[in-house]
C-alpha cells in the first residue's frame, strides 16, 4: 500500500477502504507517513468529504493509536457529554451532579480552557482546595461512590489525533466536517464513555456559525457514534449570544450553585434540562426525556442536585463552604458596572466579544502556558430581548485593574440596544439522533 | 505574510496577489516554508486552479528563484521550441538545423530522456564524437556562428520548480494545468528564450490524452509567456500513434536525417514544417506562416538543411560522415522483423506500449542512472490507416539480445490490424495563440 494512492483516490473522490485508513493513520502516528503527504490527503478531504464508513473508519483508527480508558470497573452506562464551545458555558459545572442525583454515573475528563472559551477544570479550581489530580482507582472508586468525578486529561489519547490536529491547525484544513467529527468523536471514545450527548452550537458566537453546517456536524458525529456501537445523540443549541449570564471562572461557579439550586438564568437551567435528560435517558435511568427532565427539575428545586455538587466537591479537596458563601471564591477589587447610553431592547451580544473582553481581563489563556485570573470576569444584565432603561447597567466586569478603558469600549461595542422590539433567540434548535 | 493565510485563501477559490506568490516561492525555495504547508496549496490549487495573473506570477517567481540564462550576445529573436513529450519525437533534431538554415538562431538547452520518451541530448550523442559540453562562451560563438548549438542543462535553473515538482510527484498534485504550465515556462524563460513555440501532444499516448485537457494547457503556457513578455504560441499535435517511424536514438538520427534530406515519414515532416514555420515568423525571419513554410520546404529539398546538420554535427565534435553514411551509426546486431498475422488495415498502435516496448530493449531509461543502448530499437513500416497484407512486415525490432518473446508479444498486442477501412488520424489539431 502507498500512501500516494491514497491522496489521489481522496482528490479523485472515491471511499478509501477500512485498510487504507488504518494505513494512514498508523503509518502517521509511527512517523512512517510524512506530513506533507499528509496535508494533501486533507486537503483533498477538504474538498471530496469522506463517507460515513470513511469517518467512522478514521475515528476508530484514531482511538486505536493510543491508550483507551477503561471504565468497566463502574457500574451503569457511563454518559459522556460533549459541547463544541461557547462563552459562557457553565453546563458541565451542572449537569454532572445533576444528572449524578438520579443515578447516572458521571465520569468527566475535562480540559482546560484556551482562547475566550473557559475550560470545566480551570472554573472547577476556582473552588479552594478542589483537584483534578486522581489516580485511576481513586476516580473510579469516586464515580461509585458519589455518581460524579472529574479528572484532567491523562494517558496517551489519541496521539493521532493530537498529531493530525496540529497539522490541520497550520495547513488550513481544521474546519472540514469530517476531520472536526471523527477529532471529536475519537477523544470522546477514548475516554471511555458507553453512550455521548453532543452539544453542538450555532450562531455568531459559535464555530460552525451556519444552522445547517452545525446540523451537518451533529449528524457527523451521532453517525461516527453509532457506526463504533456508542449510543450517540446530538441536540443544535444556541450562541448568538453568552450561555448564561456569568464569563470568567469563579462568577460561573458561582453561577452554576445559583443554577443548581433552581435560580439561574433561565437559558442555561433549560439547556442543562435538556442535556440531562438526554444522559438520564441514555443512562437508562428513565424511560422517556419528558420522565427525565421532570425528575431533574425535582432534584433542582428540592436540593437534591445542589447536595450532590456539595459531595462532589468535597470528595475532590474542596471547600464545600463556597455553596453558602459564594464570597469565599475567589473575589477580584473591582466591580465596575457599564451602564446602558439609551434606552430601548437589546438586540446584540456578541459573544466572541464578550469572550475576548472577558480573555483580556484576565479570565482566559491567549497561548497555553498563560497564567489565569480565577476572580475576574463579566456579568451581563440584560440578554437579547431584554429591555433596558438608560442608565440601567448591562453589564458589571469584575476586574483586578482599575485601567480597562479599551475593555469598557470593546463591551459597548458588543452590545446593541435598539428601538425596537427583539425576539430572543430559540435556544434549542433540534435533535439529531 | 503567513503561509497559512496563503493557504486558506487559495482554499476559499480566492486570487494570491503577486507578492504572495513570490514570498511562497522564495519561501519554500530558501527552507522557511515547509513541505507541509506547500502541499496543502499545491492541493488547493488542484481543486481552484489559479487565474492567468497568478500563474504568470508563479512562473515568474520560480524563474527568479535562480538562475538565468543570459542570451543577449546572440543577434537575433532566440526561439526555443517545446514539447510535452511523445514517443519517437524527433523534431528538434529536424528543427534546429531546419530554422537555422532560414536564419533563426537556435540556441537549445536540452535534456536527457526518462521513461520511455527520449532525450534530445541522448539521440545527438549516436552520433559518435558528439558532444554537449560547451562553456557559455562557445555555445553563444557557436549560436552567432553556424545560427545552431545544442548544450546539456547547465547552471542553477528555477530551483524552486525542482523542489515543487518534487513535492507533487509524492503528494499526487502533478495534474494541474496551472501547475504544469508554469513548471513547464519557468525553465523555458530561465533558458533565456526570447519566444516559444509549444507542441501540446494529445491522444492515448500523450500526458495530456484529452484534445480539451491539451487545449486548456496550450492555453494556459501561451497566456503566460505572454504576461512575462516572451511571444508564445503552441500548437496542439497528435499522439495516438508514435510520431514518425523510428523508436530508438541510433535510428531517430537516421529518421531526421531522411527528413532533412526530404524523405522523411509525412507525419514527422509535416509536424517540423508547422513548427519552423511558426518559429520563422516569431523569429521575424518571414511574415507570414506559409511564407516560412515554402521558404522551410525549400530548404529540405535543396540540401541547404541538411547542409546546415553537417556544419551543426561537425561544430560540436560529431562525425559529420553519418550523414552520407548512416551505416557509421551505432547499429544492433539483430534485425527481427514482425510480419502482420492478418490483411487489414492498422487501425492502432499504442504509443505508450511502443515506447515501453523499445525502453525494454535497451533504448531508454527505466530509472535516471540507467545505461542505454544508442544502437537498437523499433521501426514501424505501417502507420494508422495504412493497408497491410497477412506476411507484410509491421515492424523491425533492432536488437542486440535475440531472446525477446516478450517485447515480440508486447508489440504484437499494441498494434491492431481491422477488416475495415480506418482514417489516418489528424496530426495538427489546433493552434492556440
Amino acid at each position: 500500500m502507498r500512501m500516494y494512492d491514497l491522496i489521489e483516490k481522496k482528490r479523485d473522490g472515491k471511499e478509501l477502504t477500512k485498510d487504507e485508513i488504518h494505513f494512514f493513520i498508523d503509518g502517521y502516528t509511527n512517523g512512517d507517513i510524512p506530513d506533507y503527504q499528509v496535508s494533501a490527503l486533507l486537503m483533498a478531504t477538504f474538498f471530496q468529504d469522506m463517507t460515513e464508513a470513511e469517518r467512522a473508519e478514521l475515528t476508530a483508527s484514531m482511538v486505536a493509536s493510543g491508550e483507551q480508558i477503561d471504565l468497566s470497573a463502574i457500574s451503569g452506562v457511563k454518559v459522556d457529554k460533549h459541547s463544541t464551545g461557547g462563552v459562557g458555558d457553565t453546563t458541565t459545572l451542572i449537569l454532572a451532579p445533576l444528572v449524578a442525583s438520579v443515578g447516572v454515573p458521571v465520569a468527566k475528563m475535562s480540559g482546560r480552557g484556551l482562547g475566550h472559551t473557559g475550560g470545566t477544570i480551570d472554573k472547577l479550581e476556582a473552588i479552594p482546595g478542589f483537584h483534578v489530580e486522581l489516580s485511576n482507582d481513586e476516580f473510579i472508586d469516586s464515580v461509585n461512590k458519589n455518581k460524579v468525578a472529574v479528572v484532567g486529561q491523562t494517558g496517551n489519547l489519541t496521539p493521532a489525533d493530537k498529531k493530525l490536529y496540529s497539522l490541520r491547525d497550520v495547513t488550513a484544513t481544521v474546519n472540514s466536517i469530517p476531520l472536526i467529527a471523527s477529532s471529536i468523536m475519537s477523544k470522546k471514545i477514548a475516554s471511555g464513555a458507553d453512550a455521548i450527548v453532543l452539544d453542538v452550537k450555532t450562531g455568531t458566537g459559535a464555530f460552525m456559525k451556519d444552522y445547517h453546517e452545525a446540523k451537518a456536524l451533529a449528524e457527523a458525529m451521532v453517525s461516527i457514534g453509532n457506526h463504533v456501537g456508542r449510543d450517540t445523540l446530538a441536540i443544535i443549541s444556541d450562541m448568538n449570544q453568552p450561555l448564561g449570564k456569568a464569563i470568567g471562572n469563579a462568577l460561573e461557579v458561582k453561577e452554576a450553585i445559583d443554577t443548581l439550586q433552581g435560580n439561574g438564568p433561565s437559558d442555561l437551567t433549560a439547556l442543562c434540562l435538556e442535556l440531562g435528560s438526554h444522559m438520564t435517558v441514555l443512562a437508562g435511568k428513565a424511560d422517556t426525556v419528558e420522565e427525565a427532565k421532570k425528575r431533574l427539575t425535582e432534584n433542582l428545586n428540592n436540593g437534591k442536585a445542589l447536595e450532590r455538587f456539595k459531595t462532589f466537591v468535597e470528595s475532590q479537596g474542596g471547600d464545600p463552604r463556597v455553596i453558602d458563601h459564594p464570597e469565599l471564591l475567589p473575589q477580584a477589587t473591582h466591580k465596575i458596572e457599564l451602564p446602558a447610553t439609551k434606552s430601548g431592547t437589546v438586540s446584540e451580544i456578541i459573544a466572541d466579544d464578550i469572550g475576548t473582553a472577558a480573555m483580556m481581563l484576565g479570565a482566559g489563556r491567549s497561548t497555553k502556558n498563560s497564567e489565569i485570573d480565577l476572580s475576574v470576569g463579566i456579568v451581563l444584565h440584560k440578554k437579547i430581548g431584554d429591555t433596558v432603561n438608560e442608565g440601567e447597567p448591562l453589564v458589571t466586569i469584575h476586574t483586578n485593574d482599575s485601567s480597562i478603558d479599551t475593555i469598557k469600549e470593546k463591551l459597548y461595542a458588543s452590545i446593541s440596544v435598539s428601538d425596537h422590539a427583539v425576539e430572543a433567540p430559540t435556544l434549542i434548535h433540534s435533535t439529531v439522533r
